[in-house]
């Protein structure tokens, strides 16, 4: 890659550099996938600073022509080109900022992955089993608007002073109280309120992570977790699931091979596969904590939701030192837009996370701090979540029977433990990407298995959510998706790329097609 | 410092390091207000882990006994002993994980300062003269608990959607047309929605600033823009500010010693001064921001409550090319409890800004984003705004006359252009921290300039608030002020430490007790 840098030109030499790499894309030395070098390597190789080589490679990414992946380095985009080319041709025109140029290098850990930022915003669609929150027809708006009514009516002159980042006290009384309903026993010092999950691991991860530390999560995981992670610069590093939950086997060899700062998991109802830690292994997992002197973060997000069966004990009730940071939603339960979620941890661990709190935003809203509380405290709460546990089991039944129905052939599920979705692995030789966009094209929306890799591989696995979809809508649904499904295996031609069995299949034991 | 760590016991390192630390100072041989040696000085005479030492001073941090002052280093605490010495004694029981032990190096930035940890949830006090909310009973009770009724009855399927992390479309709508009001022409792709001003401030830290960048902030200055850049591992270089704002010789001198990666300034109403900056000043500071390409920070905070004269226009409106981020906030408008606030900027910058900000905390709640659209479209906020900025006029004139009456020979103060507070300069011979006690004691609270200062100064100034105080409060208030202020500057002996002319005095044209 031979480059020198014009140091006569008005031109930065970041920029310089993205032009070339640009030519080597576009002339096609640089193959789509391909891997760019290290920013570390380049710097050297070139005799330029590593930052000079990181505003570049951002620039080509920021026009689309690479894309860089958590803790994996930096590839060249599928398919080059793409719309706007911003580093092509002339320097920025004199009257706009060059806003690009000023970002810090650790804001590359500040973005979505370019699956979630396309998919975030998907237009609606007529069959939508992307996963997890209550259709807006089930809430109870009755009494949501009479709990922010009195939020307002009684609260107000508390509301209106001064606020504790830590979360409104009432509203963590009650949180504590209720948690005993899960077999968790904390008070109100031990719980922190958060503007939902993704705040509490981005608070952890700011507070616990320094640059190149190690946190261990799940592989498939939660991409929310892997990305507050990566925002404080941590390397994300995998660990298998199968239907017994997280391979402590394979954990173990991690915590052997690596100083990991963090165990990430969800217990309960395994984001994406729904599956439930096995009792044996929970066990193992708090041991194994403990002998590497790891925290581990129970992420309990769909924790009420069980669906048949025993609830399945938290992992915080078996813990015996305080090294179980538990972490709740009510994104699930009743709206992502609440914001309103929680943590529970030991006292001084939870002082220095409100701490952290203050500087980074002062606390969440009061109004409906104070909502939740009335919710929780009147029963409003815990009947919704009921209701809602009844129309999941029904809609569960009803996704299992269609996926008998209309799935070929080699398809594969796995009956969930609790939330409101299902794992499905299709036969290994179909083109995922091209049967994510023909679906959505025919009006069906799921979430790919990409969506849950740390290097948005996309593999045979995908994940069928009916939390807002009726009975009706699974069985059409699940009818269009079967048809593009079975058409993809025997009418179309094999994709050369394809073959491997998708890596994010379960490896065993996955309930067959009956 | 002869300290040799003894590797064979149990006791990690860094604990002994703190117990040896611990010993000098209780023994007196590190005297209350010595600096410790920098980490990285003391790391190297102890051939120990820089992350050692710094664990150490943790400890001692949490322990009471010392304490870290942004940018400029740790220093022993004025009262070493206080209540639980954590790092005293044997190692931690068994029972309990040792979190301090966990804590990344970064998470330092993460802490508040002693003096905002404390002061911050201080008890009610008989006249709060601490800055600027609107008091609860001048609320538009009815019209917030109409806002918030129809946000959920209206919205709640929309609400219930996915979020735009960016914020609720209307809300951004709204917020633009509202900002011509103040002259600021944007359209809603260019507005963020965050959680009040010191979110964006943090998110702006996260994305633009890498360890040790370089801020250019205001002095005395608003100390949470200090603390979030603080807690993006920047290093804040304190500006002076005079009676006509920012002091742009001196921002000039900075920018020339120094490559600056922001400047952060309040120019309609400066906190804590509450001048406004000069008109040619604010000329001069755009040119300055362009020669030397870099983006102004500028927190409208208050821009809304102006108190008489023509209504200062905002830096952005004579922004050219986008380097100006405008940021405003309803904590003063409203509540701080609401949590909303907005940022302006060039589209592509708050694009970044949305997926930091969908990392980080995945965008604020969507009721009061609903509900503050309702107050900003139906009038209800601009009639609010109208009646505040009356009182707030009003008690400004109470606390002109009330300080004429009650303070004694030598005090100055400024009349401020806008928002609810009066920036006090006593007579520099008083002990600054007794007074403070003194008057809080006495059941009068305010803001002392140690509040705004980056080194936790105590100087002579102190700012009176009075968005919240009556007439009557302002009158009885200042009366037992004054007299307080009085007897220690006539019957008490004069402390040995005061003397200087207190640092964060405005330096000339202050207006004079008449």
């Amino acid at each position: 890659m031979a480059f020198r840098p014009d140091r006569r030109l008005r031109e930065p030499v970041y920029r310089q550099l993205a032009d070339h790499l640009r030519e080597l894309i576009e002339a096609g030395r640089l193959g789509a996938g391909q891997k760019l070098p290290a920013t570390r390597e380049l710097a050297q190789a070139l005799a330029l600073s590593r930052n000079t080589v990181t505003l570049a490679y951002q620039a080509l990414d920021d026009a689309g022509l690479v894309s860089a992946h958590v803790g994996q380095g930096t590839f060249v985009a599928r398919r080059p080109g793409g719309p706007a080319l911003r580093v092509a041709g002339a320097p920025p025109e004199p009257e706009a900022f060059a806003w690009e140029g000023l970002l810090a290098n650790r804001s590359r850990g500040l973005r979505l992955p370019a699956i979630v930022r396309g998919g975030g915003f998907a237009p609606r669609v007529a069959f939508d089993f992307r996963c997890g929150r209550v259709a807006a027809a089930e809430l109870p708006v009755a009494e949501l608007r009479r709990a922010f009514g009195r939020a307002v009516d009684r609260h107000l002159p508390e509301l209106a002073n001064r606020l504790d980042p830590q979360g409104w006290p009432p509203l963590r009384e009650a949180l504590a109280r209720g948690l005993l309903a899960r077999g968790i026993r904390c008070d109100a010092a031990e719980v922190l309120v958060v503007g939902g999950a993704q705040q509490a691991l981005d608070l952890l991860g700011r507070l616990l992570l320094d640059p190149g530390d190690a946190v261990a999560l799940e592989q498939p995981g939660y991409v929310g977790a892997a990305l507050a992670f990566a925002a404080s610069e941590a390397h994300c590093i995998g660990v298998p699931v199968d239907p017994q939950g997280l391979r402590i086997d394979a954990l173990a060899r991690v915590l052997r091979r690596r100083r990991v700062k963090l165990v990430y998991t969800t217990p309960a109802v395994q984001c994406p596969t729904g599956v439930a830690l096995d009792e044996g292994r929970r066990e193992a997992l708090l041991e194994l904590a403990e002998a590497h002197q790891v925290p581990v973060i129970e992420d309990d997000y769909d924790g009420e939701f069980r669906l048949g069966g025993p609830a399945v004990p938290a992992l915080k009730t078996a813990d015996r030192d305080g090294r179980v940071i538990y972490l709740g939603t009510f994104s699930k339960a009743v709206f992502p837009g609440l914001r309103l979620g929680y943590l529970v941890a030991p006292a001084p661990l939870v002082r220095r996370l409100a701490e952290a709190r203050a500087v980074s935003d002062y606390g969440s809203s009061l109004v409906p701090q104070a909502a939740l509380a009335e919710l929780l405290d009147g029963g409003a709460m815990e009947r919704h979540v009921r209701r809602t546990r009844r129309r999941h089991a029904e809609r569960l039944e009803a996704m299992l029977t269609a996926l008998a129905e209309n799935l070929p052939e080699g398809t594969r599920w796995l009956r969930p433990a609790g939330g409101a979705a299902v794992w499905v692995t299709l036969p290994p030789e179909l083109d995922a990407r091209a049967l994510h966009a023909e679906a959505l094209a025919a009006g069906v929306a799921y979430a790919p298995d990409a969506l849950f890799s740390l290097d948005e591989h996309w593999g045979a696995s995908l994940q069928l959510g009916f939390a807002e979809a009726s009975a009706r809508s699974i069985h059409d649904g699940l009818a269009v998706l079967g048809e593009i499904v079975t058409r993809h295996l025997h009418g179309l031609p094999r994709p050369a790329a394809a073959g491997s069995a998708g890596g994010h299949a379960l490896r065993d034991a996955q309930e067959d097609r009956p």
